[in-house]
């Protein structure tokens, strides 16, 4: 199928519904275009969420779009502006592109743009063609010794060092991180690497809880498996209960400085709330669902401070590309699986499986002609 | 009932259960500490709400305390070691005392400190007595024009500066307030003194929406009664409407850039949220239910900073005071209904049957025997 | 002079070397872009600067540029992707475009941006000509009761907002302000709009006291006419004296909490380093001598915290048109000398002779053809 | 000596004037004090400034007054409200208790405090004496494995993590630091545990740099010593020169994300202002001259931010204390010197002398008498 390909894609066309097509090679809209030849792609839960439901909140599946947003290559065009990287050079791709006009660009909150072309978001395509255009200023050269695929990977690097800086997570703090996850797992060892001085990872999958143990310097008493909920017990009252549980258990004293929530799940986000001490900081990181049952007057009276983290900002990438480059993070200890371009709806499959033991999913890039 | 009254007071001994006693006049207990004759007091809401349901959160009536918070009075005896007050002196009281020793008072958040021995909180004894002790740096000079009532309302002005400082409120913002009641118009009067270039205050309440765009500089243009909730829409849903509706109708774009929630409602704290810009700002103030349902998802993805607000911080009671003494803020219209001491378990009444028109209930103090 | 004139221009050759050319009128650069027709500008000490020495820090004039750089107009042609603003729409100029790519602009701090393509600043033309383009973000439609010539000084109201931002002032504080020439007013202006309980301008020319006690909201006692140094003394002992002083005959107490800057005079710099309570925040906003002596370990044991000003940054520019259009400040008042376009060169003469009396000088349009 | 010592100390008279004194063991004065018996003293240059020159600053010695403030302990007596600590605990003492009651205290600056009482500042006594009494909340328990010199040490770290925190240093930035004696080391180390991807000390001296360059997990390439200047170029020239030169030879392209100026020298200083990028941080730690010529225009029109470091602030002697037992900082390299109590005259020579090779002098407490 690689024959007379010129930007072979993979493209979703509707809900489970996905075609291999034969695109034009993108030509460069400006001087500040690069065209990049990928190598890899790694798959995101959300990725999986468009071909399996068609939509995440307000972005709407409605015309195909080529899917993958976690992507590194080989720059093969670049624009006459352009003095970051040349042709020939290795690059890991921020995937959204602002519009840099309107006042959230303006004042550096670029992952808020509500016009950023962002890869794979209805209804702009992704990353899972060939070749794919970005903007210089969101293409970055990756060093020699990192892989295509430690590059792809770069992106959820970048993603949770934005939800560690949302956390303002400082050296000497105690930080509790709901989700042993790829996310989890790299905001906890982002945090050790930032001198967090005690770092606990939590999951309810043992598997998961075995690995975050063994990543980015964790140690054994680092994680923490929560017990289930008593039989009859309400959820609400649970968490209140299972956050002592845990300041006990754990030794955290009035409890974490930061707790950083990245499932989604309810009762994480309850537990969340409870466990921290007065003054103390919450990041909502993780999709789940859209409203949850909320201790607001507990974030009230202890004078919490709650923030969202979408995306990344300004020095995610180089920074996450040292991470990655001085072996402070060894990403490719993440991936589970591998799979060649024309297996890629075979990747998604296991994706969307959730077996245990599944953590990063790799898709290689369209091989050379033979 | 005032004679050979050395220090009479209204003590709460049960719910609904007060009672007149003549206690000992209290003995300075070091040499910071300032005693002062109480000349008025303000009822609040937490006040009732001990007399009425004997607990708040984790405090709990189990032994009699005397009740009232909100108050000012003259000096009467100083220790040794106080110099910013003399007796004779004219003072608004700060009615917690932290501890100076834990972690939350030597970093400035003194409003956390869970040793604060806070007035009227169960086991504390409040303010409603002839005489009351108060450590100098919390007890503070009020010009002569500043009569006493105004000078007693110096809390609740003191705690909605507390509440828009959380909210880091700018010359120039747009800020959305939750509620007209006193702590509701107070914030909003503080952001138009403190430069804010829209001030908007919601309630539904007519006579509350009424006094709202009377009060501290407010136009008629400055208040909003929302609409109810359409028969057979659920409320989380309603919530998201009305916030689309109140940006359409008060002409507020993309939305407030700070929405202070001062009501403690389940549908203000959601509409809140679902009416803010991105990356906007949260206050939650006002102390309703423990739990709501609560727009989780668009606090993440929007990145909205939530901050809880509780008592007050350095500088707000003299912040506090420059605003009443100058004019900027007029706080005696607040006042709606006056009680004698005597009276004191009538005034609780008033303010219990919350009828439409009544903001702040005052008792005097005890006067000079005859 | 104006016939036949598609872009009547006012050039600065060389030091001293004005000349009005003859130049093509522009062509959009891009769909971003506005082409304003200029209808008043204001002179600026730099532009004055330019003009009479040639160079300012490391902007050199190399090649003729044309000058002005604080004006208002009217849209005269827009690019297709322009929404904020249409033809025959009111404008005021912000007149620094940034390049958008570089990390100082995607983190918001465009005012650093190397790439800035500043109106005036060699080698970039300004705004003295009948056309100018300029992109549309930084094109800010002004209300129909604000006239051209406000319009035009938004400008200085944004850099100063911009300082009094750079200082975070807060509502309550104590804000001192070295300079009461214009940009000093405004900073004192702003400083009382957004909140300040105690605003003073303190200036040595009693014309420049005089204004300053009439302007913004200013009351005659929030200036301060510092004595001369006494013969003999040195200037930096005689800095810690002043401030003691100051302190002392304004009744600050262990000093404001915030200096701002706005002379740029080494005496100024040291007073205001000195003057300072321990904790206090210090903006350099005035431009003077390169290197001064300076109290560095004062700035150390008082743990100060000192920041420079300049330029705009968001936001700035909508909040002083706000000040402007809402008559918070009474720009205008500023304006003593008005110059038709053919006497721009008179008009650099008088800012020059530096009169006292003189404060804002403007330069109208090129007027049409008759 | 030290038979029928009560409490022997070491007490300065005058300048060069010290004796050995039996003065009398000191009874608690309220419920949270402490009584510790000192083992360990580390010498600092203000304690031999004040051997020296009899005054630092507004500090001048009028009265005998014990000298040394770095120290730790074993706690032979506690109040009846003290919890943290217990008789027997091995403790490191933070040497100065505010008054708790002023505006600094309250908003958390407590450094600032102008009624501390701090250990060896005329007129307050230090901790050379047998026995010294501290505040519970300024006695920090230090685990076992930690000795009696390295937990005297923690205050040198503490006050160096003061510097770091005022200089904000996130995870991932380029710090370079001025001064490699004892606080430019752990300045160093210390940013290094927080995660700065690059930090860099600088010295004239080369014994300073070669340890430097072995102590806090840095390598070679992380020291720098400067040229020196040219004959005949003015020293704000040539630190405007070695900026430049420091930026190529070290490859920092536009300048480091923070300064820490540990040496108070006044090129030190300006190559500091020079060598920052726009938007940097510079931090004064260091105490030299009382003024400098500095360039202020710089600091002006690249939006420097720059702040004074003075003492500690809440959590960091806890954090000082975790980074020397965990091992992240082996303070005890730093010790040069021992000395017996009864030769502190002799340690104080030491320091005096400013060897090279001289770093940290210590002097161990009273012994028992046999």
């Amino acid at each position: 199928m690689y024959e007379d390909t010129p930007n072979l894609s993979f493209v979703l066309r509707a809900v489970h519904d996905t075609v291999f097509e034969e695109r034009p090679i993108p030509s460069l809209r400006n001087e500040h275009d690069v065209r990049v030849r990928i190598m890899q792609t790694g798959i995101c839960g959300s990725d999986v969420h468009y071909w399996d439901k068609g939509r995440i909140s307000d972005f709407v599946l409605t015309t195909p779009i080529v899917l993958g947003h976690e992507s590194s290559g080989v720059v093969v065009e670049v624009g006459s502006q352009v003095t970051n990287v040349k042709v020939g050079d290795r690059v890991a791709i921020e995937p959204g592109i602002p519009c840099r006009h309107c006042d959230y660009c303006r004042k550096g909150s670029y992952n808020l743009c509500p016009d950023t072309v962002f890869a794979a978001t209805p209804p702009h395509d992704g990353t899972l063609s060939k070749y794919y255009l970005v903007a210089s200023d969101y293409c970055y050269l990756v060093p020699e010794h990192v892989d295509f695929e430690a590059a792809a990977l770069v992106e959820p690097v970048a993603s949770s060092a934005n939800m560690v800086r949302t956390g303002d997570v400082r050296g000497g703090q105690t930080v509790l991180i709901f989700g042993c996850g790829p996310i989890g797992v790299l905001c906890q060892a982002i945090c050790r690497a930032w001198g967090a001085a005690r770092v606990i990872g939590v999951d309810v999958v043992q598997s998961r809880i075995d690995f975050a143990a063994s990543f980015g310097g964790a140690r054994k008493e680092d994680v923490y498996c929560p017990p289930k909920k008593p039989e009859g017990m309400g959820q609400i009252e649970w968490s209140e209960t299972l956050a002592k549980k845990m300041k006990n258990d754990l030794g955290l004293g009035e409890g974490p400085d930061v707790v950083i929530e990245a499932t989604g799940a309810e009762q994480c986000i309850q537990t969340g709330i409870h466990i921290l001490h007065k003054g103390g900081t919450f990041v909502q990181a993780g999709m789940g669902v859209e409203n949850v049952y909320f201790p607001i007057s507990v974030a009230c009276v202890r004078a919490l401070k709650i923030f969202g983290s979408i995306r990344y900002s300004t020095g995610c990438y180089p920074e996450a590309i040292r991470l990655v480059s001085t072996g402070a993070i060894d990403v490719k200890k993440l991936i589970t699986h591998r799979y060649e371009f024309k297996d890629a709806e075979e990747a998604f499959q296991t994706v969307k499986r959730r077996e245990e033991g599944t953590l990063k999913v790799m898709i290689a890039g369209v091989p050379d002609q033979q």
